[in-house]
């Protein structure tokens, strides 16, 4: 006899393939989605189908919008481009409150080894923006990993020749940790990139 | 500006709402399904709208079924019934493969803290199947915390005058434990309910 009856079953199922979520956790929602009321079920299918609907990819930077062009690309200055990874990283930048340019999202990085080319990342879209004119700064912000940073460093060389300022997100230790527990890479660029007080 | 366009932030509310899901953590799975194919996502509406739709409770035993009587109650042995406080108790029992009686959902514990009280949980129901007859044994399996005890002790003195045996799931240092670090309350409990070997 099967421990769960079917509709259970299924729901579990689709819960599990959720980042992180085991069989434990999907139990766990799909019991709680029984104790729902109908129409909070609903609207929970409903915001599920919605978000493949009328999320799209802005043919500017990449990122999620609902429109051609996203509201960043509308409204904010232009002449200053953040390049990074993934739309995610866009939020954790747009959080700050800091940033008043645009982005650049390139939906991956190369990554030789998993088979992923310069051509497979939004760099041709990136150049694309930069010969429009107009573009003072390339902030790269690609994760501080080695796809990240050679990623970043090829796209600083391919800027270049179009004389605009390609710079990159500062390395060093994190504010609020202890010296003693960074990494031996992370420190010696602290060294490094020491700054004047 | 908002950081996330209404579609994802919808999604992301909806995620919320199930347990232990905090912000990020609905980030992560709103990104996820995004990036999921239309029909993945279809399928996954579908599961969430069909347990609505197809999940009830058994009429006998108040566990989850898609009919009138669940499996268990239409095929196994009613002379033994097992008493739990949610269906995700049958769910961990019937996991071991070693019980082949029948279950009774209480859906709650007698707790006059929160206002729930003998009339609020199924008791009368479990009363109703005892009457009918055939009832040799009800094993009490509440949880082992003070409503769940409580709940168990008044259960059993219910049951008494119907010359049912009344049992109580054992207590004891869970298997694989070290004594060392059992409760004093769970020890003492352990070492009073000792077995002759």
């Amino acid at each position: 006899m099967e421990v769960f009856i079917e509709p259970i079953g299924k729901l579990m199922n689709e819960f599990s393939k959720l980042p992180g979520v085991g069989r434990k956790t999907a139990q766990r929602y799909a019991y709680k989605v029984i104790s729902m009321p109908e129409a909070e079920v609903r609207a929970f299918a409903d915001a599920l189908l919605d978000v493949k609907r009328r999320v799209r990819f802005c043919k500017i930077c990449g990122n999620f919008t609902e429109d051609e062009v996203c509201a960043v690309c509308r409204t904010r200055d232009s002449s200053v481009i953040c390049v990074v990874k993934e739309p995610k990283d866009v939020v954790a930048l747009e959080k700050l409150h800091e940033y008043s340019g645009v982005y650049h999202v390139l939906h991956g990085v190369i990554d030789p080894m998993n088979g992923v080319t310069p051509n497979d990342i939004r760099i041709k879209e990136l150049l694309g923006r930069i010969r429009e004119g107009g573009v003072k700064e390339v902030i790269l912000a690609t994760n501080p990993d080695v796809e990240g940073e050679a990623t970043a460093m090829y796209i600083a060389q391919l800027i270049k020749p179009f004389g605009v300022k390609a710079t990159r997100i500062a390395h060093g230790v994190p504010v609020g940790s202890e010296l003693e527990y960074a990494d031996e890479i992370t420190l010696a660029r602290a060294l490094k990139d020491r700054k004047e007080l």
